[in-house]
């Protein structure tokens, strides 16, 4: 790992070669790994530990957030401003935007005023891309849907990465809502990408169709799911969309498939605990869990600023363009 | 036009003798055409290709929306950052402020906090002058009921200026629901004042007493109305304020109103097309028409930071104040 | 008063002993005095007469407001950016957050973006302590339900101050909804700690218990509340809150508690009138008082951002941390 490289060095040596950040889809291994070289080289500056060039000085940076999401949009704030961006806010929600039509309008309007990066969190799966079409500035997806959530796998990777030494080779174990959760699709996306085994572990109703494409393993036990995991990674259960009909109760559920000691033991004595944030605890993950030894979830909230410092970094401050 | 002129150099030559821009009909010709030839002067550093000096370095300008607006909001915190401004938003719901004396004591403690500019959009006619006989700063008004919306009406003169080489002489017919529209008034009050042929177009139900002492002509008909115009301005119908009363029906109206390839074939074959924005597409305007070659629709968003920054420079850097 | 001290040559001599402001309670009348002096020198800098060194360079600010307050969250960012902060706001409705958990969880997850300080506004007592128990950065308590409202006490002190040249052994009446008032806490821990007299005056209804604990002397009656008082401070009649069980009407409080020119008469000919904002005018206050001549309102407003630029100075540029 490159904890000694200097941000300037790895820009000189790796272009990143895409003007877009709209999911892992789009990103090659190589792409990937530059991504999580650079948000390595940029923790020293993410935690104002080292002082940075303000490499986005003069740059405009608009956060179009379609959901509300305080801890997301702060993350992307604080990396923007922390590089000298020039930062605007527009919160729209979605009950006052009706239609694709609408959408597209938006982004014209955005793009006439010249931004250079618009970040975009939005509920419909491929609105991102199609807004993408439409601007003629870099566009981050930060969560469109159940699609993808690029920016939190690439988190989750950087901070596996520093606790495990590597990625590939590595057995990580996803659990719970994966039918509802985009931050599952990129994670499984960009782990397999990088030869990490993946495991989903979910009961039948929160498991998507054409899931076992994505995961080498899918379980619904949590025993056989877990059983010598290195990563156990919990999901937020989505009340608002899981309906009664999926899951019996939240007892129930909390009795099979949430993420106390007993399940814990399953895993590798050295399993790290990740969750994307924010818990539902008690109901996915024991507050025991979440706050023990073993659980890295601050560390991946950190990890957060550094990654989207990186590809701000890396999307504006390039020769790709 | 000055197309080669600096920012610098305007400001040297012809200071603006305004403390506040609170509407069209307190400026003089000179003045506008003073507005205009700044903003000229700025759209490259509104874009970015050209870097200004922070002219409005130290100042601190308030955004006070009482009417949410992303669009004209974000434009004028883009506008003020660009140009180096402390940039500070504060949302009102208009429900939480009932009386007038609120504005007044809200004005009074903005004013404690010595900024140097106030943006407030209000959704009563006059609050905007109001508030400004308040405050020790400048004010300008983004917006207040049906009255004025001057920063608009800038920005659509100096589209059409770019567009047409001048503006005296000029027809244009501004379409639509003329009753609510700020737009409407600001412009009518502008292109008078530069000797442009204005005509308004609407059904009986959506023009205002008194039109007829503002617009050069006025029709029910469009093809009367858009009749050899060099500028065909649609305007948003407001839905929520024109009740079911004033218009038969949304496919009544596009039928009648609606700008369609038919009813442009009226226009001057040069003729360009314009909307404030956000549109109803297929209410007021055909999504044909409205991405067109002839629709400046995008373009008069871009001008819009370059106006807006004109006038805070303007306000803000001269030594009429 | 130091009125040509520096604000380097204050930091340098007295350096500030504490980490957070969470209340009043807190302090020392060292630490008091420390503020206020502080918070003197930094008026030129508040006004923007004179240029201050940008103290707070690179440092992270984020306004955690859980209640919506326009006037105090603008008064901290202007603060903090007139100090060079990098300022992020994040406004979480209190609905959305059930448990104290989720407090702690949301506290772990701003902790992790590295900012240098929290400004926390939030519905319940005790809610900025606890928040301030879970983060590595400053806290200040900008408001937490009935409990304390520090800096809005450290600025009426200021503004008290430099209207009767000192605080000990005056006489400061404070009059109102007592009960739910944590900005009456503040005070009476303050002027208490400094000297100074003070007198609740309130309906039985609206006074709190132990409330004779913080107050040298309790009234019932304006007459007798306010008789030689040097300064008058009203309170905002919390309508939300006082239920009708509590007050008969407003028209019967206005009466009896409603400051207008007659009860004024019986403080001293120079007394001065405060209110913390925003106001019932007719409710609490005659509003011809409100903007009389004896009235410091607004001065308090102007007061407020002064002392926020001294507090987040304090804590972050001191030598303490």
């Amino acid at each position: 790992m490159p904890d000694t490289a200097s941000t300037e060095a790895l820009r000189a040596s790796t272009p990143f070669p895409h003007r877009h950040l709209l999911g892992i889809a789009q990103l090659s291994p190589p792409d990937i790994l530059n991504l999580l070289d650079r948000a390595e080289a940029m923790i020293p500056v993410s935690r104002q530990e080292r002082k940075s060039l303000p490499t986005l000085s003069g740059k405009t940076q608009i956060n179009l957030f379609f959901e509300a999401s305080t801890r997301t949009q702060g993350s992307f704030e604080i990396a923007g401003k922390r590089l000298g961006a020039l930062v605007v806010n527009m919160s729209v929600r979605t009950s006052s935007v009706s239609k694709g039509e609408t959408l597209i309008d938006t982004a014209a309007t955005l793009n006439a005023m010249q931004p250079d990066v618009i970040i975009v969190r939005h509920s419909a799966a491929g609105a991102v891309e199609l807004l993408s079409q439409k601007v003629g500035c870099s566009v981050i997806n930060a969560g469109d849907g159940a699609h993808e959530h690029p920016t939190q796998a690439l988190l989750d990777a950087l901070t596996i990465r520093r606790h495990k030494g590597r990625l590939a080779g590595l057995t990580v174990a996803i659990c719970g809502d994966i039918a509802h959760s985009r931050v599952a699709r990129s994670n499984l996306l960009l782990l397999g990408a990088l030869n990490v085994r993946t495991r989903v572990v979910a009961p039948r109703t929160l498991l998507p169709r054409g899931i076992d494409q994505l995961a080498t393993e899918v379980h619904t036990d949590m025993e056989a799911g877990l059983r010598d995991a290195d990563v156990v990674m919990m999901l937020r259960l989505q009340h608002e969309r899981a309906s009664g009909r999926m899951i019996p109760s939240v007892r129930e559920y909390y009795r099979f498939y949430g993420l106390d000691e007993e399940k814990l033991g399953f895993a590798r004595p050295d399993a790290i605990v990740m969750h994307p944030g924010p818990m539902n605890r008690g109901v996915e993950i024991d507050p025991a869990i979440a706050d023990g030894s073993r659980s890295v979830i601050t560390e991946q909230v950190e990890m957060g600023v550094a990654v989207r410092m990186a590809v701000l970094d890396a999307l504006l401050s390039g020769g790709a363009r």
